[in-house]
């Protein structure tokens, strides 16, 4: 028996309209196919959110309306499921391709490309990777034997192509990462009920991860979850472990961030809590912060750079006496951090209505000291959505 | 303040070994320095858990007795904090490497190279990345910018040179594998409790995922989690799904793939689950599973070899009427699943005691039908020791 399509977050239209966008940049390089490796620019053309543990690619032609989607054949019956792919777009390899030194499951794809009439003309690879932290599926070897299998083709660097489309979302998309941030404020709620002197950093975690996957008071389970980062004394200067095996004591101070994801899609937040009074050091530390955050806040509206915003965040700081060496946030989409525009003073990326970041103001002062608050928002036409809802506390329970 | 070293998984002794054992191979390809990108073989060699969402790499040096690890700046504390290394092994890199388009944090690893005149000599290099899914921090581009900044080095490819140090395990990790495995016990235990008709299956979800985290009975926490896969009517011919918007049902089966983790180390397993009583086609080849499951840790052994653990699996179900596509499971270990050996026949890999394997015989049978079970097992010197516990049961609740 065959599986059934499952509910579609997005109309086929949209996923249409995103492959245009990605076929008129085809165009403008001379490329006739294009080879997507990253994980998360395949979910965003084609709605899958199967987590693919094996070697796949989504082929993007010229030639075609839809894309065919390759990967391992246990993973076909997902990717059918979840993906708006008519049935002969998702496409099957063998174990056989598996386990092995001489062969892989690219060489399927790159089989697709010769049976597709494809491997003559100019094929767009992602050879910079993509996904969080700049890593992605292709690795030297694999594009050395996409090289060498595909002689005749014009293999032309396309990294960052489907990620630069990405960046501005559609109305459907907002709806989402709405959605999304709802269920990040119900997890850092929940962390608030369950601080206390006593509790495994754990438990706190367990409690914390359960909320992350129920979802939202509206009603909305996630679709996904990453572990929450939680970060307490005497490791508050540290900004990405998970948890320790310690217990929360009288005097903790904790650092929390984490994020929720509706059909793939993740909004941030981060917020420092106390148990007990904060020290006059954290609380001048966070009432500088929230000036800068809000100062960056508004400096955001169409036609301004990212450059702008953390500019105007680090002016904001300075004048109460802090400094923060890290990036003010990045944007933000599926699968958390997107690859393209930073806020950072060197970004001149111009901000467009419905692009959405992580305004990230984490800062790590000292190797054992560090404040952390973070808010997620769009560019609207004239300033900024901020989609996270959780008040901007200093949390001392 | 600087901060305090964390308790650690395992002694100094412990890492000087597994150091010992990267060298001597390195030794063998003539590399004076290797450079390694993937994070579990940088786990393995330096205690590290912090998430690294940049670039980063581990330096072994074949003059030093200490790695040096290259991260951002703002995880220098965790890593610090987690790993066995003194602080000047250490080296954390600005935000100006960050969000660029000519440098990028690979740069200030190659700055390391030629500041500790390692530049000149044979360079290792993870060329065909790690971590799961053979994929892997090493792009392309990253690769080519290796060669191009390192233009006096010889570079040589040292892909799954740790990765194969890895797979014997010694007691110390074993043991942190048997507190593992009762974790992932302890979260399907979790299941069968939760498992009702009207339940959501973000609910479900988010019972398991909390058991996971909180730990075993034991009272060991874990110390990381991956989202339980959760695969049930009418998708349980798929694999790789975390779960549905729905709500369960009487007659649903519901399968569940999940991990315990204890200091990065993972054990895995699969249980099949129905509401109310199985489909004959179910328990038939539920039977047929267990017996085949029952054959094959029969044949392991020292001496044997991955081969021939899986061909006995399949010889067992043939004979009751059933066929499974894919391999039979893979070597496990920190982040799940390794990239060396295989149950699968064609490889020829020698057991040895203390390997570690996820024995897995998910059969997926039809696009809407398949049944999943399990179990993480240790080589011993006469044979297979189970880690996981659980009842090798059909639950019918």
């Amino acid at each position: 028996m065959s599986i059934s399509k499952g509910p579609q977050a997005f109309p086929r239209i949209e996923y249409l309209g995103r492959l245009a966008a990605v076929k008129s940049e085809m165009a403008r390089r001379g490329v006739d196919a294009l080879v997507v490796t990253s994980w998360p620019n395949i979910t965003y053309l084609t709605g899958n959110l199967t987590r693919m543990f094996s070697l796949h690619a989504l082929v993007v032609s010229m030639q075609e309306e839809e894309p065919t989607l390759i990967v391992r054949r246990m993973d076909v019956p997902g990717c059918l499921h979840q993906t708006f792919l008519e049935r002969n777009r998702v496409i099957g390899y063998s174990d056989d391709y598996i386990g092995k030194v001489d062969k892989n499951g690219f060489d399927a794809v790159i089989d697709f490309l010769h049976d597709a009439d494809l491997a003559g003309g100019g094929i767009g690879m992602e050879l910079a990777g993509g996904g969080m932290g700049g890593g992605g599926s292709l690795s030297s070897h694999a594009a050395e034997k996409f090289r060498a299998r595909l002689s005749k083709a014009r293999i032309v660097d396309c990294s960052k192509v489907v990620d630069w489309v990405r960046l501005v979302k559609s109305d459907l998309e907002i709806e989402i990462m709405r959605e999304a941030a709802a269920i990040a404020d119900a997890a850092i709620m929940r962390a608030t009920e369950v601080i206390r002197p006593g509790v495994h950093e754990a438990e706190l975690a367990a409690e914390i991860v359960a909320a992350q996957v129920r979802g939202g008071p509206n009603g909305k389970p996630a679709s996904g979850v990453l572990a929450p980062l939680i970060c307490s004394s005497p490791r508050t200067g540290t900004c990405h472990i998970l948890w320790s095996q310690d217990v929360l004591r009288d005097g903790s101070q904790i650092n929390i961030e984490l994020s929720g994801n509706r059909h793939g899609y993740v909004a941030a937040i981060m917020r420092t809590f106390t148990i007990g009074a904060a020290s006059d050091r954290l609380r001048r530390l966070h009432e500088a912060e929230v000036a800068g955050l809000e100062v960056a806040l508004g400096t955001v509206r169409p036609g301004r750079t990212c450059g702008d915003v953390s500019s105007a965040f680090y002016r904001a700081i300075e004048t109460m006496g802090f400094k923060k060496e890290s990036r003010c946030g990045y944007a933000i989409g599926i699968d958390w951090v997107e690859q393209t525009a930073s806020l950072q003073n060197t970004d001149t990326t111009e901000l467009k209505p419905n692009m959405t970041f992580h305004l990230m103001l984490g800062n790590w002062v000292d190797e054992d000291f560090g404040y952390i608050i973070s808010e997620t928002f769009r560019v609207t036409e004239t300033g900024a959505e901020v989609l996270t809802q959780t008040p901007r506390k200093l949390f001392e329970l």
